[in-house]
């Protein structure tokens, strides 16, 4: 049996705690948070804390606050030599304390509250200094998903590079095409089985085999009238800038 | 019984013959094309031809050719006062000859002919310069989709517009991703995962609840950091116009 305390109860720590109230062989002992958590009916028969000094004695800790908070938030824990873990994409494993066995289990995937997530569709990126730690991460990993992998602080880095690009600013051109749309009252959701086929597709092809459209066969008429059409729009820099990216691919 | 003849065979058009020799109160009549065709298996009941001259009487014409050679190819076929249409996103309707009746029926989806695709799922955008002709395009449509909508050729202008941003641009996205991560040997498929969630996301929450990310919170350090990674691959400005068009956003 693993026991695992979780520090922090943002959407990650939420979603995760979730889980692993639910799997076998892992004991959530304790969660702690600042502030007095909402009632949550997965957390019924599970001490709840807002005092550090309140700590249980774990085998893992999971730290789920937000990245600038990191490293100090793991200095001030009252534990030593004990293995403790954050789970952002973006924080190196050396920015936590030294106090502490250091790790990091990162789930590659967007998290609302509001959300159910299946964790077995999504990767565990685990990352630990010790092997030993690293094997109590795999074990841990495996009793919610079906695809962990180890992955250094340095690849973890260009993944959480690579998962902006076909995150957030993937949905802030899917927010640009809303906006355009609505400023002409037309309805945004006929986009939307086209959104969902361009992001399955890359299951088959390729992105480069699967790249289309005015800017990849060098159409300046359409991208003459797209120009157009965006002259009173923020957005005209944006769709040159793009339309130039796939046309240098080219070369 | 809607007779149909075929012009050009694309990938649009083989897909919606497709759709059309399997729909109830449609017949494929004929289909022309330039060069032979190779052998397709749903064409074997059908006549083709590669001679304009041999056309034969149908209700509707569908031209499936390139955006440029629409006009010109329109006004060189050899049928006078029949429902003529073509199947672009990128053309008005007034790109037609006036020797017909003009109508369009655009598909809004991506085709490739080594996928199959269910019409079920796919808008159709209809225009007609008759009423009733538009109500045998709707007529038309109804057999093989579920959506259909009347879309003038200024809406549709803005919804092609709409569809590069959310296509064509975002597969470019995910181009650059995999070309970030096949540089550090990491495997795409770790985001794909990420890729669809961000896409059937906004069936529940718009796109701009939908964002999140360092340049919607501002977190000037990650930015930084990404900036620094990218410093020797050709998206460092990429990386930029696109955070500052998400910041932007927030005003």
């Amino acid at each position: 049996m693993i026991r695992v305390c979780f520090l922090g109860f943002g959407n990650v720590n939420y979603h995760l705690c979730k889980a692993f109230v639910g799997a076998k062989d892992v004991a959530v002992i304790q969660v702690y948070n600042r502030s007095k958590m909402d009632s949550v009916s997965f957390l019924k028969d599970i001490p709840t804390t807002t005092t550090l000094s309140e700590l249980k004695e774990a085998d893992v800790y999971i730290i789920g606050i937000p990245d600038n908070a990191i490293a100090s938030f793991s200095e001030a824990i009252p534990v030593k030599n004990k293995l403790v873990i954050h789970t952002s994409g973006g924080v190196s494993i050396t920015e936590l304390s030294e106090n502490n066995r250091r790790g990091v289990l990162w789930p590659l995937q967007t998290f609302s509250k509001s959300k159910d997530v299946d964790f077995k569709t999504i990767p565990l990126c685990l990352e630990a200094e010790a092997p030993t730690d690293l094997e109590l991460l795999k074990r841990l990993g495996n009793s919610i998903a079906k695809t962990i992998v180890a992955i250094s602080s340095k690849e973890r880095a260009t993944l959480h590079l690579s998962a902006v690009f076909v995150n957030n600013f993937v949905n802030h051109l899917y927010g640009v095409s809303e906006t355009l749309l609505r400023k002409k009252n037309i309805d945004f959701n006929l986009l939307k089985p086209l959104i969902l086929e361009t992001a399955t597709k890359i299951e088959t092809l390729s992105p480069s085999e699967a790249q289309t459209g005015p800017a990849k066969r060098n159409d300046t008429k359409t991208i003459e009238k797209h120009l157009h059409l965006l002259e009173e729009t923020p957005y005209q820099q944006l769709y040159k800038t793009l339309t130039q990216a796939i046309a240098n691919e080219k070369l």
